[in-house]
C-alpha cells in the first residue's frame, strides 16, 4: 500500500495554560524553525501554524520573508527550503479544511497529548498513515484544549508513560515523527 | 544484561561554523531546557554542557539558579527536576573524565554527526549501551570539530540519509535518544 501524505499543525489557540484555563499562547521562533525542519526531514506536505493573533501572524510573516526572500535566503537556503511547507491559519478548522482540500476528503486529524488519554498506539498510527492522509496535531502551552478533540479523531498515546513526562513540543514532535516515519521511512507522496 | 547508565554532552567548543572554521558557539537557552528535559525523560545520569566561555557559564548558572532555587523552582518544579542532571564543564576532556569517574573506566564517548561519517548503526549503539556507559556527544553550530574525534570513539550514523538533513540539535538529540532508549526503554541504572 503506498504511503499517504502527512501534515502537522502546531496550535496556539485554544490551548490550556498551567491552571487549565483556555488561552492563546505566544508563537516561539524556534518552534517554527524546528518544526519546519522536521517537516522537511520527514517529508511532510504541510506545517500549519495556528494562531488567531494578527500581531503574531505578522511576526511569522516577517520571519518567513527574512528566510525566504531577504538576507536569510542566501545566508541559509536550507531554512527557506524547510519553511516552504509552512501555512499560517487563523484557527484549527481552517487547517483541517485546507488539508482535506489538498490531500483528500479522508484526511484525518490525529490529536497528541502528553496526558494518558491517547489510545492510538504508534504502530496503529503508522498503519493508519498508510490508509489516510493524517494531520498530526500538537499543542503549545499546557496542551490542546478539550474543545478541539472530536470523538472520531484518534488521540495518539503519549511519548512516555514514565515518571517524567515534560518534553518540549519541539522534541516531542521529533520523537513522534521519527516513530511514525523514521528509519524504514517510506518515500513520502507529494500532494 | 542490565542496562548501563548513559550521559550526553552538548559541545559549544570546539565546533565548526558555516565556513568550517573552529569557533565557540553561544549557549542557547532552549537547548539547555530541551536537552535537560530529554535527559530526565530518558533517564540519563548526566547532561554535560561544554563551554569555555566564562560569561556563558555565568549565564547558565543564573538560569539554573532561577529554576532550581529562585522563583522558577516553585513556578515549575519539573524544570528543576530536569536540570538536576546538568553539569557545566570548561572542555570536553573534563566531561569524559567526570563521566569515567562516575560511571566506570569503560565509559565510552559516542560522537554524533549529521554528515555521513558515522558507521555505528542505531541497533549496534543500542547493543553497545548495554555493555558500556555511553556518553553521547552532540555538537552545536555546524557540528563537532574534527579534533574532538578519536579513532577508538565510534561515530553514530546520521538520523537521516535523505535529501534534507538539517535538524536542530534539540530535535536530533530527541530522535537519537528515542531510538536508543525509547519504547522498550529499560529502566535506567542510576549511578
Amino acid at each position: 500500500m503506498p504511503s499517504r501524505p502527512m501534515a502537522m499543525a502546531l496550535v496556539h489557540h485554544p490551548v490550556l495554560d498551567r491552571r487549565g484555563d483556555v488561552v492563546t499562547s505566544a508563537v516561539t521562533n524556534l518552534d517554527i524553525h524546528d518544526l519546519a525542519r522536521l517537516a522537511a526531514t520527514y517529508g511532510l506536505s504541510r506545517f500549519y501554524l495556528v494562531t488567531p493573533a494578527e500581531e503574531q501572524q505578522r511576526l511569522v510573516a516577517r520571519l518567513v520573508d527574512h528566510w525566504c526572500q531577504g538576507f536569510g535566503a542566501s545566508y541559509n537556503p536550507a531554512r527557506a527550503q524547510a519553511l516552504k511547507t509552512l501555512v499560517v491559519v487563523d484557527d484549527f478548522p481552517r487547517a483541517v479544511a485546507d488539508w482535506k482540500a489538498l490531500a483528500g476528503p479522508d484526511a484525518l486529524p490525529v490529536m497528541t497529548s502528553a496526558r494518558p488519554c491517547g489510545t492510538l498506539s504508534f504502530s496503529d498510527c503508522r498503519q493508519l498513515s498508510a490508509e489516510a492522509p493524517l494531520l498530526l496535531v500538537f499543542g503549545t502551552g499546557h496542551g490542546l484544549a478539550p474543545q478541539l478533540f472530536k470523538p472520531d479523531w484518534p488521540v495518539l498515546e503519549p511519548v512516555r508513560s514514565g515518571h517524567y513526562n515534560h518534553l518540549s513540543v519541539r522534541t516531542a514532535a521529533a520523537v513522534i515523527l521519527d516513530r511514525l516515519l523514521g528509519e524504514s521511512c517510506p518515500a513520502s507522496t507529494e500532494c
